[in-house]
Order: structure tokens, then C-alpha cells, then sequence
């Protein structure tokens, strides 16, 4: 296993160690439009991004009016206990209330998760969401990556690798960037053994929103049964609101979420996020929708991709991930032409020849593939 | 000096301890009007709310739609650098844009800066704003109180009491709750000192907006000669967007506040933030006409008060600090009433007969006088 204690990273015999010296921040996302469109001398409306995964239905309707009527109340300090949201959660959850806990972006949540918690060791996947382990640097967390090998799939070899050690293990359901399920009997076996080892299990379940038939996957309904597991969704990529902000977490564990509220500062949730979601919820059929339209799309996508001769992941989520072999300058090049997609040499355990792409409406995935085609 | 080191709070022999068992979150803020609300059978519209400090003129022209067309934008990530909210502030500041970090709201770089630097111990004032003690107790920070005594007045005493055991020191100025100005003289006496001894000096400069001659208080001119100033500024109050969150950090160190982004999330600041940030500050002569409506309207309030029996603060923000002798429950009698000010027995230093109120437009501040002459 690759281990890594906070500081700089840097490779020394096959294993990742780091430094003392401080870090300069880099930006390691995708969706960064200002910055390419600085680079590409573009201005951010002729950017094509397909390294961001957001709906490309965009907002459900009644989401952008809700926002605009939340102005005048925006007058105000937004409500601290997010009071509406919560409730509109609840009922459309069928989880209670206090499982409840919402913040300004999924990224805000996972932060005071870790700052509330201050794991001494945690396991997380290579790869995985960044933001664990930015986040986990900041507590100085000794952190166990396990690498998934070539077929990137979590299997039970990640739940062996879990021991009494470790009071924090990660999950990302589908994966980022790989998009790759994890079936609910793995999931299933983590949570026995965490449990068993009293170590918490954040199951990051963000992207599970664009898979069909969620419920076979997602473990919501065995929080009661699971202190130990924390939940984390976001409003940002179904509901196509990232630049708004907001995402919650569930977790039976009234005093975690407590001390997740305590973490920060009260007022993080802005009221046009908190009305956004709330008008988001009342959306009847958009997600059936947006799954259909992903799916179709994704289908497309992948035969296309491969025919380019790519090796692309069994993605289930509104992106593919796909290796390049060899091809470390392909993004350099898209950009060139005003393309987005997301450089994955910075997931530990991928080469600098994968890539990730959203999947997109059928014209914008097109004109992904006619500028692949260009640049090859 | 009171000192506290984190968890719940209890007066132990004139002393201020706390022992280690887990706090409850509980918000200790004005501007809770869907709490107050709730509590008053009352809808929220009803709620006339002198419990947060709000300019009463509203957002500036040029905000409301600036958000409206930032929604197109708001389906991308937001900027992580905040480029042109950056550029913007720096060309109205005269500050280079290296000495700007931009956050969700004043209180999340509060947070930021704690976290990023893990004080040891802090010195901060009896009363001052709640937030400071509630980030310091997530480091488990030492806390020196220094009570201000009758007067409620930053003197030199304050300067007196840093010491070479500190590592951060806060000044709020003009102070939250009393609205009393610290003369710029002490200001750069506590300056001098904390560089000496190396300890940074948090100076939470959010209301100085509303002072006429900001610049002969503002310790802005001297970022550069003090590496150990962070100034704190919001863009919440006086550009009435409190619930969209917004505000900044000026420091010369450009060290801390690249810790200071590593201690959170990328992503902070919403989309229509940045964009009403940037219309805010275009807003020509807004914040002079507010300065005159304020200082016309303090001086009103201050003199009716005072005919009412109560002790005044010498506050020159938009809010005044009173005490009503002996009258714990005047707010609840208010708040019967549907109208809202704010308690200020949870700030340490202050009897629960002293409370703040926001100073608004004229004719709700006649509201305020006659329901205050009704219950009491």
C-alpha cells in the first residue's frame, strides 16, 4: 500500500511519502473555465467543459425562479439550521431530520468531517475524490492508498486492507473519475468490519443520483444500523447548480453531525442555495429524465471512444474515464481548440494518459468526438 | 483575565473554565428570524429584525441583477481564485491582488485562519464577536478574555496584556456588540507589539464601512509594514447580502493565506457571489449615502433611547449596544411583538440586561421605539 502523511508528495521507492515543507495551493479539478479560457485566450462562453459533471439538462424548472425569489429574503443571514431544506429532505428521503446535515457543497461537508473527526490513519482508494485527502492533510492524517490495479474496481480486497488502525476509511460509489460501481455486498462487508473496528466509513455517494435502479447500490438504508456511516450527496451535478453550492451528508450519528455543525461557521448554506434545493426537490420526473438522456448518451459515447481506440472504464455515472495509452498531451491539445476535459495524472495510481470526460447532450458530445478525431 | 480552553463553558470562582465534555451546537447570532418566527407563530415577512446589522438601503443598484445573470454562469463550477472579484477589489482597495483571499462570508475565513495556523493561545476581548472563540475551541485553543469593564473601550490595557505565550491576538473594530471605535494609535500600538513578539493580530474590520473617515481607523495602509496583520472585511452588512455570503481577508502574508485556501474547500465562494461582489463595488456613492442615512438615524435612535432610560454605547457602526438595568427579559417582550433585537447575554463580559439593535430606516426605527415604549 501507498502511504502518505501530509506535506509535499514525492516518490521514493515505489511508495508515496511526504515532506514537512508546506504546500502551495493547486487547483485539482476539472470545471476550471476562467483559468482555460485565460490559457486558450478564449473568452469562458466559447469553452466547451467537459471537465466538470453536471447535468446537462441544466436546472430542473423552478429552480432559477426559486432562486431569484430568494433575493429579497437574501436580505437576511440565510437560516443556520436550513430549517425548509431539511424538512423537504426528510420527506422525500424518508430519512429523519437529525440524519441530516447540509453544507455549502459537498466539499464544504467532507472538510468538517475530517476537522471534527481528526483521523490519526485513514484508508482511501487510488484512485478517489481529491478533496479526501486535501482535506485529510490538513489534520495531518497518515493515509493508507490502496491502489484498485488495472481494473480499477473496489473489490473485497479494499475491505481486507481495513484494520484496526484505520478510524476513517473512504468510499466514492460510483467512483471518481472512474465512474465504476461498487457493489452493495462489498459495501455491505466494509461497513461490517468498520463497524466491528469502530472505524467510520464515509461512503461518498454523489454521482449515485445518474445510475438506474440507485436503491440496489446505494447503502441509505442501513443507517440506523450504521453509526459508523456517513453518506454524502450533493445538489451540485444532478440538479446542475455547482456554482451555487450544496450538498448534505447522512448519518444516524446525531453527535458526528453535532460536531460537523460546530466545525465551521453557522451561516455556511446561502439562502439561493438553500431555495435551490428546495425547488429541486419538488423537480417530479427530472431525474428519470436526466438517467434516461446519461444513458443514452454515455452508451454512445463509449462505443465511440473505443473505436477511437481508447480504453474506456465501465463508467455508470455522467462521465467516462479512459486511458489514452501513451498519450499524455491530449487535453493540452483539446484545449488548444477550446475543449475541456479532465487531466487525470493527478489521481494517484493513474497514468498521465487517462482522462475523464462528461457525458453531455448528444450535439455537445459530438463535437467531443469530431475534435478528438482532429487531434489524434 | 478570564481564560478558556475549549469545550462547555461554566463560571467557576470568578473564572471562566470549561471542561471537555462535547458542546452542543447552539447559534449565537441575531438573524434568526425563521427561529423567531416559529417561536412567534409568526411568518417570517412579520419579523421586523434589529437583531442582525443590515444596511437598510438595501442591495446596491446593479446586485440584484448581476446575481440574475450570474445563474447562466452558476451551471459551471464556481472560479476557484475568484479572478475577477480579486481584480475588482484590488484596483477599489489600492491592494495588490497577492494580499486578497476572498470566502463564504466573513466567519469562513475566520475559521480558515484558524485552522490554518492552530493557535496555542489567543488573546481576545470581553465582549467581541462570538465566532473567534467558537473557531478557536475546534484547535482547542487556550483563550485569554480580557474584560473591557465599564467603559467597553479597547485601550491600551489590551496591549498591555499581549504577551510572548500568545500566537494570535483579535480586534474587532469598531467592536461587535458596542460599536465602539478603537483609536488607530492603540491599533498600531498592539501592531508594534505583537510584531515584536511575533503574534499575529486578527483585526475584524467588518463594520468600519459604516464609520465616516474609515481611513483614519483602518490599519489597511499598514499591511505591508505588518506581515502579522490579517484584516477581516465582509461584504455582507453593507451590501445587504447577507444570505449569499461574502467576504475577505487583506494580508501581506502571502504564506498564510495559501494555508489559509488549503484549509477548506476549493470551491467557497458561490458563482452569484463573486458576480454580486463585483456589481457591489461599482455601486458609485452607495456607501456614502448609507454613511448619511446611518449617522442620521444613530444619532435619532441613540438620543430616543436614552430618553427611554437606558445606558447607550458611544457605537458608531449601524448598530448601538444598550442596557436596559436590570431588564432580562426585554427582548422576549419584543419578540412577542414580532420584533427582533439581539441578546447579548452569551457574549462574555456582558449582563443579560444589555442587548444590541440593528439602526435601520427611520420609520422602523419609530416602530422600534414604540413597541420598546409599549413593553416596557
Amino acid at each position: 500500500m501507498i502511504q502518505i502523511q501530509s506535506g509535499t508528495a514525492s516518490i521514493v521507492e515505489g511508495k508515496l511519502h511526504r515532506g514537512n515543507e508546506p504546500k502551495q495551493f493547486v487547483y485539482l479539478h476539472g470545471g476550471d473555465i476562467c483559468g482555460a479560457a485565460e490559457a486558450s485566450g478564449r473568452n469562458t462562453a466559447e469553452i466547451l467543459d467537459f471537465s466538470a459533471n453536471i447535468n446537462p439538462l441544466g436546472m430542473p424548472p423552478g429552480v432559477r425562479e426559486a432562486i431569484i425569489e430568494s433575493l429579497d429574503s437574501s436580505l437576511n443571514y440565510p437560516d443556520p439550521f436550513c430549517r425548509g431544506l431539511k424538512a423537504a429532505l426528510s420527506e422525500k428521503l424518508g430519512q429523519p431530520e437529525n440524519f441530516i446535515l447540509c453544507g455549502n457543497g459537498g466539499a464544504d461537508l467532507i472538510y468538517r468531517l475530517v476537522y471534527a473527526t481528526r483521523p490519526k490513519r485513514a484508508l482511501v482508494t487510488a484512485p478517489a475524490f481529491a478533496e479526501y485527502e486535501e482535506a485529510l492533510n490538513q489534520t495531518g492524517t497518515w493515509i493508507d492508498f490502496f491502489p484498485l490495479g488495472k481494473t480499477l474496481e473496489i473489490t473485497e480486497d479494499y475491505v481486507d486492507k481495513l484494520s484496526a488502525e484505520h478510524d476513517m476509511v473512504f468510499l466514492c460509489n460510483p467512483n471518481n473519475p472512474t465512474g465504476i460501481l461498487t457493489p452493495r455486498s462489498v459495501v455491505k462487508k466494509l461497513l461490517d468490519k468498520a463497524k466491528a473496528l469502530d472505524v467510520r466509513v464515509c461512503l461518498d455517494e454523489c454521482f449515485l443520483d445518474f445510475v438506474e435502479h440507485e436503491e440496489a447500490y446505494s447503502a441509505a438504508g442501513w443507517l440506523t444500523e450504521y453509526p459508523n456511516l456517513i453518506i454524502l450527496k450533493s445538489f451540485t451535478k444532478m440538479y446542475a447548480i455547482p456554482g451555487l453550492r450544496l450538498g448534505y451528508v447522512l448519518s444516524a450519528d446525531g453527535e458526528l453531525l453535532n460536531r460537523m455543525c460546530l466545525a465551521g461557521q453557522p451561516w455556511s448554506v446561502s439562502e439561493p442555495a438553500q431555495a435551490a434545493g428546495i425547488a429541486a426537490l419538488k423537480a417530479g420526473g427530472f431525474r428519470e429524465k436526466t438517467i434516461a438522456l446519461i444513458d443514452r448518451e454515455r452508451t454512445f459515447l463509449k462505443e465511440q471512444l473505443e473505436k477511437l481506440g481508447f480504453r474506456v472504464c465501465d463508467g455508470r455515472a455522467n462521465y467516462l474515464c479512459f486511458q489514452a495509452e501513451g498519450d499524455e498531451t491530449l487535453a493540452d491539445r483539446l484545449q488548444a481548440e477550446g475543449i475541456l476535459i479532465r487531466r487525470c495524472a493527478n489521481y494517484h495510481g493513474l497514468g498521465g494518459d487517462y482522462y475523464r470526460t462528461a457525458v453531455r447532450g448528444h450535439e455537445e458530445n459530438e463535437e467531443l468526438l469530431a475534435c478528438l478525431k482532429k487531434v489524434l
